[in-house]
């Protein structure tokens, strides 16, 4: 496979693909990546060191992530392939705010994170989370028919509650993008209580809404519960079926 | 089909009919829609705009939709059958309100918004919300059955509170509808903390209860995850035997 | 079998008893039970019309419900199995309270409203009641597992957020009952924001039982959902294979 | 199998064993674990009998406790199989903080009430456990992932909102670790209210990770509930299917 794509795809390049990719590398890269968002956390919480200790930390982190992303490019068997993959791009994301001196533009520095999700390359989840995408995959035009049901319910229950909550509480109600910061709150029933509607319209209003709407936003995770689940008996008794045969 | 309703159903009716019904103009509709929708809430932020920009533009969308509704009647092979359908009723309720001029039924103009739903007439998704409704149906007697056990939970445990409560917050505990606000904000679980019970009954009743209703409102949505899934795996079953008939 | 149990089994008793349960007598009956349910919801609303119009209107319920009540009695074919029956309990449970004029015992008049589940006998709702009822009792064993469990985990975030919490916030995490109270508020996610950890150790513990503890409590209803599936699916399973020996 | 283990197993040392094991010494720890429950909630709510009352009921449950602990150890067919089991280890626990007598640990008493557990040892209990706990390792790899997943989003969550936040709210989202806080408050859906964005984006964001991260977070009960439920199904067509062999 890797002839078709490059055929002087030998030699050191080769070799240190097969490092790069190999456990012992990925597992130093895991380790790197929660150290430099661990370091992060202690950053915020210990101000006063910034400069003198995690800033010097941050640019060695940077300086690594930078040299490996370099380091994938070259030894990829197609480059092509690899800059457009999503780790590819999650890692370009990482490193590219960081380098930006501008200081607006120093806050996406925190997209950084995204390449923690490279852990889900350690060898044991690999099954889990294919097994997860898979399901994902199966049941994706249901879970987008539900995110559009659920983002129509929150238009209709924040243009519902602006018409009943407007007059009397202008400062919490009073647009509508105001009304679905209530929506979101609500029917995710996390409920922090710093906006909730006062008049009776209201309150029957948010009853009616908040029964049906907890109810629908609750589905979609339902749905990926019981979905895998299925996948799980089925590749099961696909085994089962697989090991009768052998016996025969 | 169309001959036994309207022999002279021809000519430039039938034409305007596929039109109108064709992707082209329900695209075009559909984005009409999402744009009145999204003027709308701009309209209540942007306030000192309203009558030199959004009023012109509303009254633009208004007039849109009301001679796509009078086409829709006027094309339709049956008419009596558009006017009183889903779609029929809701186009209709999305103008009517609007026209009236009347003040105090402007606030029914929101019930323009009706027509959102008009989106799920989008082809793709029209099999995961048949496959939907389908579950939504063959589970209609229990979800019932569970609405009305809820609303009696929620009524007994409003009964309940207001007993513990009354005197001690007389505001917030004074009388059953009141305590039907809390039941609701607790059941649900949205807990925005605007009424809680005080007294030492009022909070071991409230546990109880909530321990209880909490799971027993979160069956309905459940439920029709569960349900979906089985929908979904019973009809690839199918696909699989029809195939295996077929490789006979 | 009615001839086992009482040989003088015939007349007007039999006939009484037959009208009394015919769906005619039953409709009326549960309208009754809805009315005296409103009545009660407007009584504690309007507070200032209790003796001019809601005592009267109570006092007829409660004449009717006591008369229907003996006259289930007296034609019940087995007087001792109708008496102690779930429904035969609920309604003198209905009834007795209301007849005690000892004022402390009033409150137990909200009794009363355990009647309204008589509506659950109506015959619509039979099948799906019955269903759920079969569903929960084939998982009753994992239910009340999964309940004590629950408990377990209540009990020991109580304690465990007592410990840290209890210096700071005496008023608030003074003692165990107390601490249950705020496990219950958080780990049915309801969160009414009038207790909450302010120690940064009260806030970890909180964090870590909160992920676990949340979904614990979710699983019953989940289970439930589940079970109530599956009952359906092997329902249809049943009528299908019934279906294809008919056809033999 | 007592053989291999240990020759000299026999007489009184088996004899103890079987009491202590039997149901009837089972029933009677079982009974004296809840009832120091009891005892330190109670010791919590009414401190001014602490050392009058229940310092001394304290101290003869330790009593109890450890002699029984002991004899357990002495009677165990392999000591050190009983020793190292989750039970042994627990019962060590439950005794070794309070024998400490060094005030700072005296907290780590409450260690004792994981004691609690052994309830489960019951034998009504036993199978449902088993199966539950089947279920959890049948799955435990996609739990596994789910949790690192949902630990991810919280870590991405709270980075997110400590950008949007921290300069408007320095106290409360003044760094990570306070931005966690809001974080599992936010995504179990608690909402306590002691945090929340105020910011436009902020607002924005919470809405968004609300909405994808509530979901993520009910997915592992959910799956837990339905891998419950196919276990019982399994286990009942595997019942059933044995009855049908059995009648051939």
């Amino acid at each position: 496979m890797l002839n078709d794509v490059n055929d002087e795809y030998t030699g050191l390049r080769k070799k240190l693909y097969e490092i790069i990719e190999g456990p012992v590398v990925s597992g130093i890269i895991q380790l790197l990546i929660l150290a430099s968002a661990v370091a992060f956390v202690l950053e915020t919480e210990f101000t006063e060191y910034k400069e003198s200790i995690f800033d010097p930390i941050d640019w060695t982190f940077l300086a690594i992530f930078t040299v490996e992303y370099l380091l994938r490019i070259y030894t990829a068997p197609d480059r092509k392939a690899f800059i457009f993959s999503f780790f590819g791009i999650v890692d370009l994301l990482a490193i590219l705010p960081a380098l930006v001196l501008i200081p607006g533009f120093q806050i996406l520095r925190v997209l950084r994170f995204l390449r923690i999700f490279r852990i889900f390359k350690a060898t044991r989840f690999v099954l889990a989370v294919d097994r997860m995408i898979e399901a994902l995959a199966e049941v994706k035009r249901e879970l987008l028919a539900l995110v559009i049901l659920c983002s129509l319910f929150v238009y209709l229950a924040a243009c519902g509650i602006y018409v009943f909550e407007k007059d009397v509480q202008p400062d919490k109600f009073g647009s509508i993008p105001d009304a679905m910061w209530w929506a979101i709150v609500s029917l995710t029933t996390i409920g922090y209580g710093d906006v909730y509607p006062m008049t009776p319209g209201g309150k029957i209003f948010t009853a009616l809404v908040a029964l049906v709407g907890v109810g629908l936003i609750a589905i979609p995770s339902g749905l990926l519960a019981s979905v895998l689940t299925e996948a799980r008996v089925e590749e099961k008794l696909q085994d089962e079926e697989n090991g009768e045969e052998d016996e025969k």
